[in-house]
């Protein structure tokens, strides 16, 4: 759990370290800022609108050192980021449990397994052991398309590159078994809506 | 969000800033180092055990600046504090959500309503509404007992303080509407044990 690494994670502007250049923003049509920040929106209207209360979890950091340079106000000096365990996202819909990673890629006909971990797959696979929802959501930034697809059907791909396949899902086979989540003014990604479509 | 503020959250050994010095431990019968060290060892007992997945959330910071210094490490030289805008714990457990807030207080013989903040009964309302299973898990330290507290039975003493009321809970209060929860060994403090016999 002590592992030091850049977690390749896209940060917000007032998360963003100064030192890196921002990320040139690319707009295709009503497509939003980023995945993530269309996700936070989409979450926020869900919980202002009580549909679902779903969150981001906090980036997990390795706290080394504190300073306590007045009382009201405590400035980490030293930390590193750690290897997240579970998924990005969770929360609550109708009672049950939700459980989703979301993931972007510039790439126009695949997406490269190299965005998720073997511990991510390991805990998506006990939350569906568990009767939770679980599923990832695949944005092809430069097509400007958001997709939703189950774990049960995200899994097969893993299990092909883990047994030597393909290290990539190419689109064609992700349009297959995934559902479009079309781009809204608000929500900004209508994702419960596959959901409830799909498990309620 | 960007309140920046000591939290006051007790850090385990390894997250401490050596800036503070670590507080004394006091050991009573088979009392656990800590509440958090006890749920996530019991957390991990579940996991392991496929009873059901529920992890603590990481403590949000802002991170404000970061060093790049090797490819292969980032550090974070500059971050702060925010507010928990939800309880630490949730996950799933038989396809049902669950979430709780986990306090500890040296007092013996009331609980001090000041460890909850507004925004936290808020989530937990939410997720009332939402079908979710929500409670409250209070240790106190000294006399090394630890309740559970549903949601619903801890909202009426929250209300009292709004409405000008005591601003804490007194210990006999608590136990009217709460469950001991026993230390036992593997796990700990199984607390799912209760929620299977209120919530199933």
């Amino acid at each position: 759990m002590a592992i030091r690494y850049p977690n390749g994670k896209k940060y917000q502007p007032n998360e963003l370290a100064p030192a890196k250049p921002p990320q040139k923003t690319v707009s295709y049509g009503n497509r939003g800022m980023s995945l993530e920040q269309d996700l936070n929106d989409t979450n926020t209207y869900y919980l202002t609108h009580e549909r679902a209360i779903i969150h981001k979890k906090p980036t997990p950091v390795q706290i080394v050192g504190v300073d306590y340079p007045k009382r009201s106000s405590a400035k980490i000096k030293e930390a590193y980021f750690k290897t997240p365990s579970t998924t990005d996202y969770n929360g609550v819909y109708q009672g049950k449990y939700i459980d989703f990673e979301a993931k972007e890629t510039k790439n126009t006909s695949s997406f490269p397994l190299s965005n998720f971990h073997q511990h991510q797959m390991t805990h998506m696979e006990g939350v569906l052991k568990q009767g939770g929802i679980v599923f990832v959501i695949i944005s092809f930034n430069t097509l400007g398309e958001v997709y939703f697809i189950s774990y049960e059907h995200f899994k097969p791909f893993w299990q092909r590159m883990l047994d030597g396949g393909r290290k990539s899902v190419t689109l064609q086979e992700l349009r297959q078994v995934a559902d479009l989540i079309p781009y809204g003014l608000n929500p900004r990604l209508d994702y419960l809506n596959i959901v409830h479509k799909h498990y309620f």
